[in-house]
């Protein structure tokens, strides 16, 4: 109590204004405080606000001054930024953002004033805010990745909106932000409290108008389902095909996160693989239930794929994943009725020579997820009329985030080279990986056919990526069947394009209708 | 125009009034009047209702008095029915229909009065309209499957809404809708104006409340969708794989006609790969431009797929491959750096041997393409409290619709033996099919595989077998990377469902925490 008799006196010197203090609003108040800023804080929760102010002391003291303040009140907090305000937001999704809003302009908010929500906003909403909220103050966004480590210790962040408020908000959104090595492109982390990275590429890059940022982590989190996906996949075919144990599993999973594969996933999943049930003592995968859950980034994700016409269908295989785990009961009904092929056995040397072709087939299907992912965002972009900068994008990935790995890097050095590139596939340094590896990731696809293990994500990568080197698809067949029972028209190659042809197929003699435009 | 002075005197004399003389909207009104029904048009366009009572007139003369009779306006329509009124709307869905709606309205229509919606609306839009129109008329509607062809001599119909309009029409949507032999399961059919088919199984059915009838017409077209793709790949692996001209596969589809894969679309992609171009005389496939469109109802039941969360990844691959088709420009420059595998030469024995497989393999993905159209109207229909008849919903595909084939037979047969199914890979006919072939399923996929021949809907088909076949799928590992970076926690396969777990991961050594669910 006795420090927030002395806030009480700071008006007019603090920095930023933070409300919500649940746990990643908290640790991002924190995260703030160890870059030297000082934060008024407000929660409606008062115990959250006490809890805070007692955190920041506990880490700070004795060498420091404690840098958070405590706030009663909207007005309060107002009283206490130096002017013009910045108050950043970490509050539920929806009406409790616009809430806030219009407490704040109760409270006396100014034009001139920005606000930040970080929370996991739908982005369309975002664009509705800035608009509702002009003339009042200047609304932005900034989509946060890493979950509660992240925000403590430095996530990837996504900003996008008002370019002066970015100008604004660069020195404070990077000085929190996670931090690489530029050199190899991994991450350099701190997990000591009030010893903040301070040296490295920061993980936060202005992505564009208002909107973008959250659409980008959409992405990002389609992208992460694909990639767990994947993992989860290679991961069954050793466990189901080739009869090897979680531990031994897990083996193979650190040797692959020395090399090409290397990433935040691979090596919590051969972590989880390792773990045993502290209950039973037997491999903690056995003992937890195989039924998804999702929180539906994933979902949206493949609904936007859908609707601005971008294959992006391992993302959406995995989603499909999730739906089709949660059915449990049925599988296991199923799974007593509906046969499969004869169990192989595998000589030792056999199994080896399998599980090396894995590495490259689960490489390769990375690739293809990734290329979808970016896809999608030039597609939508060019929708939506926005200009992404896809190398910074892979940049401030490669830490703080789920999906963070030096293969993005990579990713970052082929939108360097050819900022136009128009598929990650079509990168020489990225087609040559798979002209390299396709023989293995084909082998394993067939292997796994036959043995009767299923693998939609990797099929579904391997398929995209034969379907968009094919110069000639079966669409044209297709089209004749739509033009056939539904006189839905077809262009021909040898006719300039957009001009629509119809033939009267139930008399195929008279010559065939151009039909305009 | 002796005409129209002779309808006009025909004041409360005709059974149904119908509004919107289009192509669907005049072949629907012929039908209807080849069937007995003095029906009484209108249209904005009077040159529309001068061309039918032209058409009617020419089509029942001499033998026969005109059935058909021309309003120009809404007032004279409804004054020329027999009370209650029934009318008949075929106008472009959305606006366009309340608009006339409204019309009705200040024309007079009667709270017992009953508007049919044909049009091709979005389910949730019936449903608004009919709460939106309670009391000054009852909102009706069906969907109408089949196109011109099926308008004029027999489409598949599914109506849903107020029960008690359907008592009302069923005779009539029952006699004009296609008829099937009960025994066979094959379409009879009539395509002489004014002899219509008067015997066999009417292909119209009451499918539920309001919504649900163009809910299932939106997945009829997404099976549909799946069926195409699924032709087209198997196609293009003879065409791409085994090097066979458009004639020599037309004749294998020709042969695949006569057995179990018999459907409409089978027929007309043997006649569409026959075709030649009038112009230059080449197979008009080579001619027609391999870019897909599509009017977008396999999008809307690929995103009721995602958001209801059934995993249709037959359905969806389909509409993927035609997102990819269209980057027509992108995939000739990429078939020029992309490489595939080295392309195999097979003998004329070899050939015929996977000619044989390809068949069995498009049958059993046709099966599983089918088996996630009907679990997601499962699923859907549980959602909405829907009570679906799926063996009736089978049947009424039978004829009329673009899928129809006896194969329907089979599904009604599985549905009818146990109303109960929770999904057809489980009944017993369906069942012993896939065992029986799948050595041939897998093997025509592992050979696409390896010959770089993209089949993204049949391999979804396949994993979607596999996986729904197996017992303990990989999501327990996700579920523990989703605990890990995300503290999501995990239900256990020892302990109630429902109770939730998380791990506290950085100290594995404390005990696991319960969640509260």
């Amino acid at each position: 109590m006795q420090q927030e008799d002395g806030n009480m006196q700071s008006t007019n010197q603090c920095d930023i204004g933070f409300i919500g203090l649940g746990v990643m609003g908290s640790n991002l108040t924190m995260n703030l405080a160890d870059h030297g800023y000082r934060v008024a804080c407000f929660d409606l929760d008062q115990q959250k606000v006490d809890a805070i102010l007692q955190k920041d002391a506990s880490e700070r003291l004795p060498d420091t001054a404690p840098r958070v303040e405590g706030c009663s009140s909207y007005t309060e907090l107002l009283s206490k930024l130096k002017a013009p305000h910045l108050v950043i937001l970490s509050v539920p999704a929806g009406d409790p953002v616009d809430h806030v809003c219009n407490h704040l302009i109760d409270a006396g908010i100014q034009a001139d004033d920005i606000v930040v929500d970080t929370g996991n906003s739908l982005w369309t909403d975002s664009v509705t805010r800035e608009a509702q909220y002009k003339g009042k103050f200047i609304f932005f966004s900034t989509a946060v990745s890493g979950g509660e480590i992240g925000a403590r210790f430095g996530p990837s962040l996504m900003p996008s909106g008002n370019p002066y408020a970015w100008t604004r908000l660069e020195p404070v959104l990077t000085a929190i932000a996670a931090k690489v090595d530029p050199d190899t492109g991994k991450p350099i982390e701190s997990l000591t409290p009030g010893k903040p990275v301070t040296e490295g590429e920061p993980c936060a890059t202005y992505i564009g108008p208002v909107g973008a940022g959250h659409y980008v982590k959409m992405v990002h989190n389609g992208i992460e389902y694909a990639d767990m996906q994947l993992i989860c996949e290679t991961y069954h075919m050793m466990r189901q095909g080739l009869h090897m144990s979680p531990a031994e599993i897990a083996t193979v999973f650190r040797q692959w996160n020395d090399g090409k594969l290397n990433s935040y996933l691979m090596e919590i999943s051969a972590e989880v693989l390792e773990q045993l049930d502290p209950e039973t003592q037997v491999p903690l995968v056995d003992v937890i239930l195989d039924r998804a859950g999702q929180k539906g980034t994933g979902l949206w994700t493949a609904v936007s794929a859908l609707e601005v016409g971008s294959p992006a269908q391992t993302i959406t295989s995995a989603v499909f994943a999730r739906s089709l785990s949660s059915l449990k009961d049925e599988r296991m009904a199923a799974s007593q009725v509906l046969p499969g092929p004869e169990a192989t056995v595998y000589s030792d040397e056999q199994k080896q020579s399998i599980i090396n072709k894995l590495e490259q087939a689960l490489y390769c299907s990375k690739i293809c997820a990734y290329a979808q992912g970016f896809q999608l965002m030039d597609i939508a972009a060019k929708e939506h009329g926005w200009s992404l900068d896809f190398a910074e994008i892979a940049k401030i990935w490669r830490a703080g985030c789920i999906i963070r790995a030096v293969f993005l890097q990579s990713i970052a050095h082929a939108y360097e080279k050819d900022e136009n590139l128009a598929n990650l596939l079509l990168d020489p340094y990225f087609a040559e990986q798979i002209a390299k590896f396709q023989a293995d990731w084909r082998g394993s696809i067939s292997e796994a056919t036959l043995a009767g293990v299923p693998c939609p994500a990797m099929m579904s990568a391997l398929s995209y990526y034969d379907s968009y080197r094919t110069a000639v698809l079966p669409a044209n067949l297709l089209q004749g069947q739509r033009d056939y029972f539904g006189a839905h028209t077809y262009q021909r190659v040898d006719k300039p394009a957009g001009k629509k042809y119809h033939l009267n197929w139930s008399d195929p003699a008279r010559p065939q209708v151009a039909i305009k435009k």
